[in-house]
């Protein structure tokens, strides 16, 4: 529907003026002292807003997380800390808690999973990274195989995994260091290799800036890239694939 | 089939020992003098190896183009100067040269196209490491609509395109100077963006590096980073969601 | 007067001696032991000189507080702890202090505002820097419009106070990740924008590197950048240029 | 007026619906084969488009020229050639032509000049980034006094100036190297100071980081930089400044 | 002398072997379970060796200054810590520590000082760096004249103590941030500036690099470098200067 | 052996399935929950795999000394905390800890060592790193020789100890701040120099990085750099180049 | 024998001065008006000195060549380019130029070559840095074997070469872009790996400097790195490890 | 003569207007259209003003040259063209220009050089930077002692200059690649060295940054560094020390 039939519309009464503001308006937001949460992101994007705990001060955590669950029944929080975590549960006693991809959420039961995503990581020091990545992508419904602690030193453990990494629609690959795994994995399978570097590493990997520059630089393609250390970016944008696959986009 | 099934078919004799052999071999390549092409990369990725042609020596070039050919009846290079067109041109008459995307190849007729990505730039300038994006998505089979010079600055002609955004399956977005473009679109679409930084710019955007930050820091989901000018790289992965999102894998 | 004239004058006993070596003088400060008080800045660039609190020493701080009371009535410092606070407030009851902005001032009543700055964040991590801004240029006398966590991954809620900000004589644009915020509104008023990058983000945002090379590289004209972090001088060239356009100048 | 009422009035008819349209639509621009130029810039942000000439294809770059000054009876375009100047002549015979700031532009007669910049550099070398600065700052109406080779390896010629540069609205300092000019001038003037790094300069200056960094971390207030050799930038945002000044602001 | 006169003269017996022995040893050190203290380094370069105090363990530090008192009369040591200082005088109970400059030394009475060198600093924040340079020149027989808080953001400070300054035989500038000041004063002197970055800023200071680069690339002449934060670098280097202008070189 | 071969043998039964298995698995790993040590790590490069404990969550720690003990008799850990030895040493009480190199290990007696390593350091604060190599080198049957202190600050103390490291197989050069160290022993010996630089130092000296490029830039042939304080990476492959030059390969 | 022994053999008149002034001269070199060619090298390190073409003026280069045939019979330079070629041959007719190595050398006939080295590279574009490596290396007596192309884009043609790179005494891998190959065949091998980054990549590669980043900060053991394209660095440690293994070292 | 002093006398008729003016402007300059030739440097200073004619305009250059010498009868400019000596000559028959320092100057005839400078370099690449030292020390009246090709690779060679070395009072060290140089020799005068780092190099040294990181890291003390290539800046303020050593200071 076009503007000009929208207004046509209005004009010969088919449209009622609230249905042609809202036309208009298209997408909201509810309006807080402080922030203004985007209530309307899942019918836009496919996917609810999603809390970065990190930093957030007490009050405004606990008051977020009440609100996005009286709204949506969920609410997915990632870096959250142990003191948020006994922070919040005071009000949301059901609230659930992983120390290692320290993410704080509260999840409708029997939701369903779709599609197969491989998350892989180089290290045993990868692991909340990658964990941030899979929690992501199973919360927002897809299914997801973990494969660890198959760096290219050793790299026959990565070649005793192969089958099942070719087996996924989407394979995040995490790795710190030099980061070279998501090289190795593109060049073996035929679907997209999310690849997040890690600031696991020391000396001259500067936080992960060496790992992020191999994985933009990698000589194989079917390789993306997303921020250092973040794991939701990269279970998100796998999830999006995956969902792509699945024709269950939304 | 497993290992051990192979090996017991052996012994059998249900399996050739070439059967194994090749079972075992898996992959292979082509043994030149001064290159190794990866001739059974579409059985293993389901992209055909593709050539980099910048700073090819003139006579490899060529008899790689030629190879290629031979072997596949098609062959796409990224790159290519005027120069070498006219070079390749002289051996292989029916090869194709475009003078934006910089692509020369030769392409079969009658090729079928599915899906849908849309190709996006900031500027005017960026068009050539888009048009690398979409040729290559084309030659692959992708459907592309190109939507050029709806960067931020002016952001109403990006909302007048929203619509035509909106039905991709995949969005690549090419910037450059401050390569704000890929946050916008990627807060508006439920579809994954791929990030192309491109080296448009002056001063401070050192080569591209401003762009890929940006985009690598990204406040927005659902973005991947690909290299500096890489539209190639782009173009193959927009493919794999592409196909991965119309069941046409392989 | 030039110099000539000055001394044309002091010869004819137009002008006595103390008055010409003040022309000469023309600017001065007062010597301390530890520092040397711009006290007739107020005079030479229209506002008085502010204290930057962050690791003054105790003693320092108490004197420096109390020695620009006595001079002129008020005081403005930035960047103080919680700490400092308390330390001041023993000596000067009067004193208050802001835990967002993290201003510790002693401030007339009843001052005037002219004018109308907006200040917008991209996020709500941004407001401490974006209210050190806002409560500077309040300070020095112009009316501040907040318009917080409008960052373009929901762009729908900028473009809702589109209205506010283009009534803006200058609008501060603070932002952290990759900083696009400032590059989409300048494109949409036509007043200055103040960028300020901030250090919100993570892993290659590089302390607010990413956000600064993104503000110095906008596509879009009428931005000029201030340092990461810096609200206060955002909060005073937006308060200069405010001036300017209410005639206040000085 | 609101949304609501413009829909309240093509119900009752007191706007049509294309006047109703113009209102949604609001921004708009003209689509062109490989650009959208925006057209209703000048009414949007209060200045017309700016070509940037470097780069853009000879067809291009003519046709565009030719375009605008149909549209709008002039055009002013930067980073231009010696060549796009001879090739622009052919069609455009009262185009002209600046060698030292590049400037290739078709201006009306007549034009009046208001308010007071100052464009300030710190040696010879900075003056073609000084003009590109000056000239566009005076084709969109303000006044300029240029003040060049005042560098602080010999301050005292800037202070010799100083009374001319306390009278602007707005001061530009344009400076290479180690660029301190700015940091000092702003010390003195109670006006907005818009900093102009150069990639003037040699070994660790870096294309202009140098200057960049010295002037971003500037200890006086007052200061916002815009990008390396980005003239127009600054000439652009100091516009903006003497216009709300002089009360000329559209 | 030249060696064959040596071989020669140990032939002839005009010299002992062990004389002869020293001649080509010439250069020596007390070797030590951790270390090998250069006590001869006083013959050699004219300055005793200095003790790096930070981050030394605290039986070494003990044992080194007690050692280099027992030989010389007289230790002197940079970057001491509180804790150092509480420790060392235990066993020296004559020690004396500046918790400005953090130097801890034990030094003889009625030395003379000669010449003169003046230390500068753009603020306070930056006299911690300054009081090493000083007290290390002083330690080594420099008349020391501080002039502090002098920054360029209030240049009439720094033109008031002009005279004073180009009395110097050199001059230290200790600035942060932007690091203007030395390009400042080494346009008003004749004689050589020692410049100290300091670590002293925030944002895009990157801990000292701004104001080295600032120094590295200034557009004045008589300008030299040392490290972020080295004031006992700079301290030594202008004593060589002053000893040499002196004639007391050593 | 060739897999045609290990094929024909399997099919005329001289080989059995499960040792053609084994041929074809040729390198294996043990599956654990949270890793996969590469258990036959000795076999393939003649290092048993080492341990990284910097980060190592307790549990894991404990575990994985266990069984490495279990499985080979030893184990050598690097980056150990003090806390970490004291939670080992409950377990396996024959645990050893070296607070300097931070090496916690479980070593056999009666190790036979060959060879000849030297190992400098430029400082006494490069010693921590230094050892690290020294006992790396030592636990895997090098025997080495520490010259400690011997930076090019005074160079005597370098030339006083040519001839020991002359007679090395290799030499680990050891130094932070500008490392100048490596360049110079390049220079004198005739066997490898593997060069490390340390996060020694400060100002510019951006956590190693200026070491770093020094020895990678080393105007001397010979040298060859690891990561920055990366002692463990210099132990091991001067003990390669050791073993190859004792025909101890493996 | 010691300095000591030296001087009382001198006095015995058992040593003549002159053999003693030659025990303390150690080592020479031959003062040129522009330079001091380092003859005697080869007694020193087991290299003769070798010529860096790249730059140096053309009637020095043609002497330097003379010269060092003149004294050695040999000469070795790298970095030639044709014209220098050109240049050299008219005066010294037996000069031989490889145009892909660079490398303009005057060899005797009949030299032995022993050991085993391999050099690898990932593609075809990084040729003449391992071509560098592996004629320096021949020149200085190793066998050398070539595996090139065989980059982890397509892993399984590094496998297939797997059993002659486990041959080598030490593996020279060179490779740009990402720079994995580096940390999959170290993984691999017994042996030292060289690293060679080269500047082969586009946009985030930085001129090799990511390539860099990744072998420094691999995360397998027993490599080392050398700098950006340093083709002959690689290949002159190589020989150096090569010569310990087959006990040649001199 | 304080200010108060000038004025009293002014009043009293002892001082002119025009004299008490002189005092008041103090130091002074040429108004030129497009520079501000600052002709009183020498008196101000010690130094006339030096022509840097890299990149100046051919018109510009020829009119500084005849100003300057019809002024001060000398003139000195670095960083010429083969092409602007031609230009120059054609007016100035008696200038002189030198192809390996670029130097394009005219000197008076019997002026007398004092006291010692030596200007070692690394290598013979460092040449050019090295003679702009020696040429500016010696045109501002120095004797400079050169030293050429005196680096770390073959240390013996520097060791033998030892003694000339240490007779100067100050020493240029001009070294590229890792520019370890300045520390070996700083190691071993007493008095100091001017470090300048030049761009020669590959790879990794990043136009001269890694030899101005080594510089400004130096383990030694007695070193400050100027900017990379920056030997007029060297040469500089070498004479400043040469002078004060000399007592020539003006």
């Amino acid at each position: 529907m076009q503007s000009r039939d929208v207004l046509e519309k209005v004009k010969s009464g088919e449209l009622s003026i609230d249905e042609a503001l809202a036309f208009f308006k298209k997408r909201s937001f509810e309006e807080m002292e402080f922030a203004k949460p985007d209530t309307q992101r899942e019918l836009r994007t496919g996917f609810a807003e999603v809390v970065f705990c990190q930093g957030k001060p007490d009050e405004y955590l606990v008051s977020i997380y009440k609100k996005m669950i009286e709204e949506t029944g969920e609410v997915f929080g990632t870096r959250a800390s142990e003191q948020q975590y006994e922070l919040v549960k005071k009000e949301i006693p059901g609230i659930t808690y992983d120390p290692v991809s320290k993410i704080l959420k509260y999840e409708e039961t029997g939701k369903i999973r779709t599609g197969n995503i491989v998350v892989c990581t180089a290290g045993t020091a990868d692991i909340p990274v990658a964990e941030e990545a899979a929690c992501t992508a199973e919360f927002f419904g897809s299914n997801v195989n973990r494969i660890f602690d198959v760096g290219v030193a050793g790299i026959h453990r990565l070649f005793s995994k192969m089958d099942s990494i070719q087996k996924a629609y989407c394979v995040v690959a995490v790795a710190g260091m030099e980061g070279a795994l998501a090289s190795v994995i593109s060049g073996m399978v035929s679907v997209p290799v999310v690849a997040v570097p890690t600031s696991v590493g020391y000396g001259a990997s500067f936080g992960g800036l060496s790992a992020l520059l191999t994985m933009i630089n990698s000589c194989a393609n079917g390789i993306a890239t997303v921020n250092i250390d973040n794991g939701f970016g990269a279970g998100y944008i796998a999830t999006q694939i995956n969902r792509l696959a699945c024709g269950t986009e939304r």
